[in-house]
């Protein structure tokens, strides 16, 4: 490929790269949590779920690109609600007439999606509000009340916890042993190894997403669209190929309980876990980042939670509706190719 | 009348004329279908069911009347589902106290509402997020997002009719030969019967819609409203009253599954086939019409989709939701009555 | 508390005033309303039973306050909704670990929410559409609109009232009989009892209104907020403190029907019997008053529904729901605290 930049080539290694050893890490952290048992390993397995996501943006955001962190939280929400969940009721969808999944467990995570837009929507809403006001707009102003939301995303997420793996288990049965049986027969990996894999691969996670990020800025350049494409593009890609493949496996086996909890839990995860991290950690760095998301960003949130809330709310689904639901990431695509970048 | 201008009495009777010949157009369409059996005969009805509109709307695309062409999708999507359903609704209720229908078949039906809604907006966002941004917004990428769009949309619909007409047609019986056999105890017409109503109807709509389309501009200046008022009243008055009487009257036999097949089949039609169609047909014409709306178009949209999916996710209607789909209707036929035209 | 002004103080003792006195209204309501039998009686408890809240409202609007009048319209909607539900569901959950409702009739008035929050949308919607317009914007067209649109809202609602009262009752049970019974074993008062507390609380809150109106200018530029913070935070507090408290009392009992119907109930009066009363009464004063909220009122309004709506469709709630519900509070009362005053 002659033609291809050399930045826009490790751009590329580094993404694929990331692939499989994002795949490790949830894969260790499985084998971990098995050790540890229920209670812990359920939250290790809902904390660690999306680490490759979370060491990427930290890598973005110390480079003050925070473009492309807000960007790969909004990709990561639309990617695996609509790319993930769609292609799941898709391949499972072909194989059986109807899918079927457990209601109530479900909308209470659409709920907490709904919760999650919320949050994210109200930051622009209050930009687009207070700069046509006498007293204004500052950044200050917008800092404080995007941390504001943060606290109250993350407490939400804790009470998610609570509810999920405490008070209200039995709705949830558990994700981590049932994919870890399912897979593979291999025994469950000794605590130490489970602890080294982990730790290295997310080390070379971490050195990957150096390269992958260092080179956003000359690839976004090279293929002529924006940064809010990459973002939304390298994410719902690289960063969730593990979930993925995993997601649409069971849902082939007709277990869309399963699918539907890696594909919504991630959405989750990344929404009211990983975002509200972000903001408290880029406190640490000295570089505060708000929650202000583009109004194109902020749309293409909410119109995902409405049709996934649309979809669910009857406990089941079939080929169709995962149609409709890559349909709407199709069109959500096309607006970010075309769109503009962002004055910066 | 004396006052009224000659050319307001020509827009007049030509709508008139209009309705009736819907309505054979409708019939001709029903008896062809079952002349050709399930599978053939619901591909024609599906395709030909909103033939009235499609052909009122070329016509007004082939003056370059967008705005008209625009304004009839809206008002086909608002009017089908909140004038002929809240109507289908309040009439049934007034003689049942409670209205069921299948809950699985109409729920596709609602999601794909969503799908056109957000087909529709996407476009909207896009202008306006382009148009504040350094690389700005033209025409050209517009009319290339929005054939994107039609695309994504017409693959939709024609995913949609394989849903429904063949993978899981028992969740949607069959309107056509229920409405025939119901509504009259004449036999089906012969196949050339019904091939020479429905060519010499739609010959007879096209010459009747010319007039209608070429006083569309009089008319409007005369009764001092705007061009989409009258496209938004025309269509759900003219193009629809076939589909808006059928649906009403079925409704108060309590056939509510037939009902709303007519009223919320229709807007998707309009949405996923009709919409995309023109767009491709103005390729063709030399002047490209893209997808984009005013924003109180949109709005009415959205809400029109919203309404809907909230009042069927029960599987049963009775009459106050009737009422709740109306009064929606008048809060937007007020928006519409005082909102000046829009700059051209 | 020295460094409290004169006005702030004699605010919040109007403020606390108002609070049993509300409560003494309400209680005074039910016993009038068991006298007077079921329809009539359910007649005047639906329509007095947030007689309060328009008591304070129309002493502001004779002040010309018309920014407190509608933020304390919007405050009500979304105070019953989202606190008083939310409250209601946490304590109830935190003893029971499901709450069931009647899904059905909780449903209609999810629904009459949601045309009650298309109701306030529109003319917003038609102030942004219309003034970027060649023919533009006047106030005058705007106070039509929304004269037009209260007079359906208020359509709606006596069309609620037959529903709810006469031709669906079964669906609702009997909220002022179980309320009465259940928390007091105190025989029913006298008509003329009941007549007298009515007249002489409502004359008192009143009188007590005067005064907490005519200290909000002080007492907001005080404390630092805005006109439509104070709104939002008085009424939530001191007009509906009443039903707050029965409403979280009787989910502790399981009585989520109740419950609801008190927060749901409550929200949907303010919305589409006190709202519209007030645009008419304005008309009276000679001071018309239009239904265009900020944006962010809209937004508020808009996603406070819509998390209801999604709560509420499977027919029960437990803890975590209520939490999701406060969560959207506070992220609503961060909002309207950080955004400044609008120009006046």
């Amino acid at each position: 490929m002659p033609g291809l930049h050399n930045e826009t080539l490790l751009f590329l290694c580094s993404g694929l790269g990331i692939i499989p050893l994002a795949g490790l890490m949830g894969r260790a952290t499985e084998h971990l949590a098995r050790r540890l048992g229920q209670g812990l390993g359920g939250l290790l397995n809902a904390t660690f779920g999306n680490a490759a996501e979370l060491v990427i943006a930290l890598m973005a955001l110390n480079k003050g690109l925070l473009g492309v962190v807000k960007a790969s939280i909004t990709g990561s929400i639309i990617g695996n609600v609509l790319l993930v969940f769609g292609a799941s009721a898709l391949a499972g969808g072909l194989k059986f007439r109807e899918l079927k999944f457990n209601r109530t467990a479900v909308q209470t995570s659409t709920t907490s999606l709904v919760l999650a837009a919320i949050g994210l929507l109200i930051p622009t809403v209050f930009h687009y509000s207070a700069q046509v006001r006498p007293r204004g707009w500052s950044p200050q102003m917008e800092q404080r009340l995007s941390l504001a939301i943060a606290v109250v995303l993350f407490g939400t997420y804790l009470c998610s916890l609570v509810f999920s793996l405490h008070t209200h288990r039995h709705y949830f049965g558990n994700p981590a042993e049932h994919s870890a049986e399912e897979e593979t027969d291999e025994p469950a990996w000794s605590r130490a190894k489970a602890v080294i894999v982990l730790s290295l691969s997310t080390c070379l996670v971490a050195f990957l997403s150096e390269f992958l990020v260092g080179t956003v800025e000359a690839t976004r350049e090279k293929l002529g669209v924006t940064e809010v494409f990459v973002g939304i593009i390298i994410v719902a890609i690289v960063g969730n190929a593990a979930e993925h493949s995993t997601a649409v496996w069971v849902a082939t086996k007709n277990k869309m309980d399963l699918s539907l909890g890696i594909a919504i839990g991630s959405s989750l995860q990344i929404a009211l876990f990983v975002a509200p991290l972000l903001v408290f950690v880029s406190y640490a760095f000295g570089r505060p980042m708000d929650l202000e998301f583009t109004i194109a960003e902020v749309v293409a949130v909410i119109v995902t939670v409405h049709i996934v809330a649309e979809i669910c709310n009857d406990g089941e689904t079939n080929w169709f509706e995962g149609v409709q639901l890559l349909a709407v990431y199709l069109i959500l695509a096309v607006l970010f190719y075309f769109l503009p970048a962002a004055p910066s």
